[in-house]
């Protein structure tokens, strides 16, 4: 498989470089961020996304935003860390990697301590590459994680976009589609489109066909009849924030997958890495849902699609009750009910990753 | 409620005057359909849709397909009565109404004979305005029958749009929506955009906002999300055919709708004429489902949304079972499990309407 690098430092290490995701499939664009502005455009208007991936990216762009006010007095050096990483931070409100990545950094800068402002941005870089490698490694733990539950011949449903282009490194629910196809499997894989953004057509079918694998676009309408069709093995999503005792936060849509596949029983799994997790949350009503602008349904193509006088209802996230969830994987596991993910501890049922 | 008109004779009824439903909701175009060719070409672009409209539109094209030959030997115009027929039927498979009106249309050029075509013209005209008529007189059947089921504060999730747009009346699922709010009920309406082709957010909310009914835009994926949160009372749709066994085709994604109101244990109603039964089909496992241009889904808008060599599926219909069905509302009464709609017989549970 080509090697998709969604987020990374650019050669020489001074910015952020990612692909914009804005412009697939139709043209392959990687842009490099080179301010604090443009670390918060591009997470805002999505050119970078998928939970990892902007974990990845803030913490990289805090470290980009930081670099040249080395010279900074300490006190002002640090008035300005805790400002940028604030304003990275409320760029988006349902993911918790990104909290939970810049809440990492500011640990080491706070461990490293402010007398050397230069000192302070080495340490950053350093943990931000940390996330980076420690994404990368989660990613293929999920895959082998999951890869027992993909089987020769599998026909999986997916929703969004939790693949190469979300993380840094193959993935979270495509990392164990990607191994059972190296591994020689015949996998198929159906995409939900996912209105309003069309994550799952323009960029999950974009890097499951440069990798060979065969994949089929649907709209999100249509997964229920391909179910009933007896069309679908298994369902594999992502996650954005998954509470305490299961419930997870996704891409809006995800919870009527489950809902269907419940119905057809049919297994659905979600796959997130552990920074995925935030255990301060005992389950799904207490997540933020992220509302987006009405504009991305009523006109998310430039023609108008709706009366100009009707409104729009645009949540960006739903939220999957855990009861509807065969299996959560992540780098620790595969993960089943009754889900109890307290801080550090290992669940009874994780089949522990050798 | 000011009136629409998706399909009517145009002032001088030489040619069918249709609502250009591909221009909305960016501009109101009436259209002319002067020819066989024109005719077709509407109905199987949409420009004119839904299964009551299609028929009404069948009905009436044919008439004006064939005005112009009334001075051909009888045998002539007899065969090219039959292919336009055909050419006509063939546009669109799975709504039964364009079958249904055209064999209206054969069997009274039948009873009238060949011997003067234009006298067949004649019949033929005045069969096709009788249709209409008829399709007129159903919605406000359908409305009043299902009045009672939208009370006063409802929140009605509809799919598609079963409206006046799909009709030459005041609709089939939005009959009893708009009857509710002439009676001074207050009803909001929520509306799944409906991909590929968007008749939701495209149609269905341009005619509810015209007639000051409150309407809220959702994609598709959002619907599952809104019942959770207790945001929908009812759901209302329409149908292309109806099995004997009460089984519905309709606008795809229909069926995910089902799946959901059963699991939140919210009424799903359907709503259609009884043109749109079609007694010959057992269950709707007989339905022919059209599949449409996969450049509907992979460049729905202009630019390309989903890779080039990933594949689409793309169905226009799916089928929803009996079972996920509260209720049928139809001109003849509210229909309810165990559904068998025999032909002409009045099921047991019907309401008749007086």
């Amino acid at each position: 498989m080509e090697t998709i690098r969604a987020v990374d430092w650019s050669a020489d290490g001074r910015t952020v470089r990612i692909i914009d995701q804005r412009q697939l499939p139709e043209t392959l664009v990687e842009r490099d961020l080179l301010t604090l502005d443009a670390v918060c455009d591009a997470i805002r208007t999505l050119a970078v996304r998928g939970a990892p991936a902007i974990g990845v990216a803030g913490a990289m762009g805090l470290v980009v935003s930081m670099q040249s006010f080395v010279d900074d007095a300490p006190a002002a050096f640090v008035d300005r860390l805790r400002s940028s990483a604030a304003r990275i931070r409320a760029t988006r409100p349902t993911a918790v990697n990104l909290p939970w990545a810049i809440d990492r950094m500011l640990a080491v800068a706070d461990r490293v301590g402010f007398e050397t402002p230069s000192a302070v941005v080495d340490a950053m870089r350093a943990e931000a590459t940390r996330i980076r490698d420690e994404d990368r490694a989660s990613c293929d733990r999920i895959g082998a994680n999951g890869l027992s539950l993909v089987p020769d011949g599998a026909r999986v449903l997916t929703h969004c976009n939790a693949g190469a282009l979300a993380t840094a490194g193959i993935g979270t629910a495509l990392a164990p589609i990607y191994l059972a196809a190296a591994a020689g499997r015949r996998v198929e894989v159906y995409v939900d489109e996912t209105r309003p953004l069309l994550q799952g057509s323009r960029l999950t079918s974009w890097e499951l066909a440069k990798a060979g694998v065969p994949v089929t676009v649907i709209a999100d309408n249509m997964a229920g009849s391909l179910m009933r069709a007896g069309r679908i093995d298994l369902c594999i999503v992502g996650a954005d924030r998954i509470a305490r005792n299961g419930d997870v936060a996704n891409k809006v849509g995800t919870y009527g997958v489950a809902v269907l596949a419940r119905h057809h029983r049919i297994p659905f799994y979600v796959a997130a890495p552990w920074s995925t997790f935030d255990v301060s949350m005992p389950n799904g009503e207490s997540i933020e849902i992220e509302q987006r602008d009405p504009d991305e349904v009523r006109r998310g193509f430039g023609a108008l699609t709706a009366a100009p006088n009707a409104a729009v209802h645009n949540p960006a996230f739903d939220i999957t009750p855990a009861d509807l969830i065969t299996a959560i994987i992540s780098e620790r596991g595969v993960h089943r009910a009754p889900f109890d993910f307290a801080l550090g501890a290992e669940p009874a049922s994780a089949a522990v990753f050798a």
